[in-house]
C-alpha cells in the first residue's frame, strides 16, 4: 500500500497504445520516431524502440542526454536550440556518442550551431500553423542553404502541428502541416536542396496525416494519453494508461476533495477543457478546481459522492506535465506486478 | 555561466520580504507560521525562523518530514490529513520528534487521525469563502469536540482565504476571513471548548488582517513574490525575488520564443492573469502562449524586440508551482556571490 497521490501506469494499455502507433505508422509507411518529453521514461523508450521506433525525438539537450546515457544513439532535438555557452560543449560531446539532429529556425541559430563544432545534422523547423516557433513555409530554403554552406548536413524539415489541440481543428491541422511541409520541401528542392525527411505528427491530428509526403512521425502523448486527448476525441477513456491515485479527504454536499492538486497533476487547461483532468471511472465527474494539493471533484445527482478515504484514479489534463512533476511512477503489470519506473528525465529543460 | 533555463532568487530581495512581512506580524501582534509550499527550501525557512516564525506551515507529510530531518521542529500541516495505510505510521514517527499540529475538517478524519495513535495537535479548518476544504464557521465545534473525546489536543481554528486571489477580493477575502473565524471560535467557547489558535492569512490579503482576532498568520507566497502578486496588486514588480532566466531562441515580427516553457514556469493562469507570467524589466510585455519549452512573449510597437540569444528575466504567475519544477535555484547574494540551493520538499505530495 502506498501513500497518495502517486502516478500509475498501467501497461497493458501502455503497449496497446505502443502498437497501435507502431502499426499506423507501418500502414503509412512512415518511420516513428516518438516524442519521449511525455513520459521521460528509459523504459517507456525501450519498449518504443522495440515497436519499431527509429529513434527518439526529445525537446532539450538535457533530456537527448540522459536517453543517450541509457543507449538510446538515436536523437532529435526538435527545438531550436541555441548553442551558446555550456551547451555548445555539451552538443558537442553529446554528438560524438549518438547521432543526433537538431531543429533550427533562425540563420543566427544555424550559424550558432555550426561554430559550436558539435557533429550534427539539422533539420529546419515550419511553422504549420500553430503560430510559436518555426520560419513560414517558404522561407526554410534560405535556412537550409545557410546550414549548407555552414557545412552542416541538413536532413529536411519539420514541423509540430500543435494547433490540433482543439475538437474541431484536428483534420485542417493536419491539412495544414501537409501543405506547409510541401510549400518548404519543394521551395528546398527548387533550390537544389535534397530534403529526405519530411517529419511531423502530433498524437491529435496523426490520424489525418495522409500518405505519400511526409517521411517521419513524431507524436507524444499516444503511449499514456490523458484527459485532453479523451475531450478532444482522439483518445476513448478506456486507453488511457497514465492516472494519478488520489484519496478523498474531505466532503460536502455533492463535492469532494482529493489530494492531488495541481503539484501532481499540473495546471494546464486548454479553452475545450472541462475542467483540471477527468476521472476515467466516472465521466460523469468533474475536476472544477485545482490548487497545489486540492482537487475539487463535482458529482451530478444521478451519481454516489464517494465517501471520505476512497481512492479515486484521476486522468490529468497534460501526461506530459504530470510526469514531470513525478520522480517515479507505479508500472503495473498486467499479471499485476508492480515496478517503479524512474521519470529518469524529469526537469531536463536545458 | 549556466544553460537556460533556472531560477534564480535574488537574496537581497528575499530578505526584504521577509523582514516585511515579520514586521507586519510583529505589528499586529500575531505570531508567524509562513507556508513552505511555496518555496520548499531548507535555506529560506530557516531564514524565516531567523526573522521570528514560530515554526513553519507546511502541506502534506512528506513536507514536514522533509522540514523536520532538516532541524526544524514546530510544523502545522494545515491540510485534512487523512491518517490511513503508512501516513498513519509516517504521522507517528514524525510527531515524536516535531512539535505536530494538524488540520482536520471531519469527523471520520477526526477518528483516522486519533486511531493512528501520532501524539499531534489538531485545528479545524474553517472554509471562510474559498469553498475548497474546512468545514462551516458553525461545524468547528461539533469536530472539536469528537477531537477532544478522541483524546487529541485541540489548538483552535484555521481558514485559508484563498478567494483572496481576484483583484478586487482582498480585502474582502479578509473580512470574511474575520467573520467566519469569529463565529467558528464563538462556537467553540460556547460549548466551553478553548480556542486559543485563530490562524488565518495568505499573501494578497494579509495586509487588511484586522488585529484582535487571528493569533497567527500563514502567509506563504511573500518571500519569493510573483507575477501573480504583482496583477492583484499585492506586490510592486521591484520586489519579485525569483525569476525564471531564459534565452530567445526564436523570433518573428514583434514576438520572441524563450526557452522557459511550463515545465519551468508552471501552467497556472486564474482569470485576472493577462498572461502565463510577467517580466520585470520589461513590463509592458505579454507571455501570450506557453508550451511546455517555449514561452512567446509579445512586444508592443513601443518596446525594442529582443535579439536571438539574449536572456531574459520571467516571473512566474505562481512561484508555489516553478518552485515545485526545480531540483535546485540560483541564490544570488547582494555582493554577487552564487550559491544552489535545493528544493529540498520538492515533488513531496505524500
Amino acid at each position: 500500500m502506498r501513500d497518495t497521490p502517486f502516478l500509475v501506469v498501467d501497461v497493458e494499455l501502455l503497449e496497446q497504445n505502443l502498437a497501435g502507433m507502431a502499426a499506423h505508422a507501418r500502414r503509412l509507411g512512415l518511420a516513428l520516431r516518438p516524442h519521449a518529453k511525455t513520459h521521460k521514461t528509459v523504459e517507456i523508450a525501450r519498449r518504443q524502440l522495440a515497436h519499431g521506433a527509429v529513434g527518439l525525438t526529445v525537446a532539450t539537450v538535457a533530456e537527448a542526454e540522459i536517453f543517450a546515457d541509457h543507449g538510446i544513439d538515436d536523437l532529435f532535438i526538435a527545438y531550436p536550440v541555441w548553442a551558446a555557452g555550456p551547451r555548445a560543449e555539451r552538443l558537442r560531446a553529446l554528438a560524438d556518442r549518438v547521432r543526433l539532429r537538431v531543429g533550427v529556425d533562425s540563420i543566427e541559430g544555424v550559424r550558432m550551431l555550426a561554430a559550436s563544432r558539435a557533429v550534427v545534422t539539422v533539420a529546419v523547423e515550419i511553422d504549420s500553423g500553430h503560430a510559436r516557433s518555426g520560419v513560414a513555409p517558404a522561407e526554410a530554403a534560405a535556412v537550409a542553404s545557410v546550414a549548407l554552406d555552414a557545412g552542416l548536413g541538413v536532413d529536411g524539415v519539420f514541423t509540430f502541428p500543435g494547433h490540433s489541440y482543439a475538437p474541431d481543428r484536428r483534420a485542417a491541422a493536419a491539412a495544414d502541416e501537409q501543405r506547409a511541409l510541401q510549400t518548404a520541401r519543394d521551395g528546398m528542392l527548387a533550390q537544389g536542396i535534397p530534403c529526405p525527411l519530411v517529419s511531423g505528427g502530433s498524437t491529435p491530428s496523426v490520424e489525418h496525416t495522409a500518405p505519400g509526403l511526409l517521411t517521419e512521425l513524431r507524436p507524444g502523448v499516444y503511449p499514456l494519453l490523458d484527459a485532453q486527448q479523451w475531450e478532444l476525441g482522439s483518445a476513448d477513456p478506456g486507453r488511457i494508461a497514465l492516472t494519478a491515485h488520489a484519496t478523498v479527504v474531505s466532503r460536502r454536499g455533492r463535492r469532494v476533495i482529493v489530494d492531488a492538486g495541481n503539484k501532481a497533476l499540473g495546471a494546464d487547461r486548454l479553452a475545450f477543457a472541462t475542467g483540471f483532468g477527468r476521472l476515467p471511472d466516472h465521466p460523469e465527474a468533474r475536476i472544477v478546481a485545482l490548487s497545489e494539493h486540492h482537487a475539487t471533484i463535482e458529482l451530478p445527482e444521478t451519481a454516489a459522492v464517494p465517501a471520505l478515504g476512497t481512492v479515486l484514479r484521476l486522468a490529468p489534463n497534460h501526461v506530459c506535465s504530470a510526469m514531470n512533476l513525478a520522480d517515479r511512477v507505479v508500472a503495473v503489470h498486467p499479471d499485476g506486478r508492480e515496478e517503479e519506473w524512474a521519470v529518469a528525465a524529469r526537469g531536463a529543460n536545458t
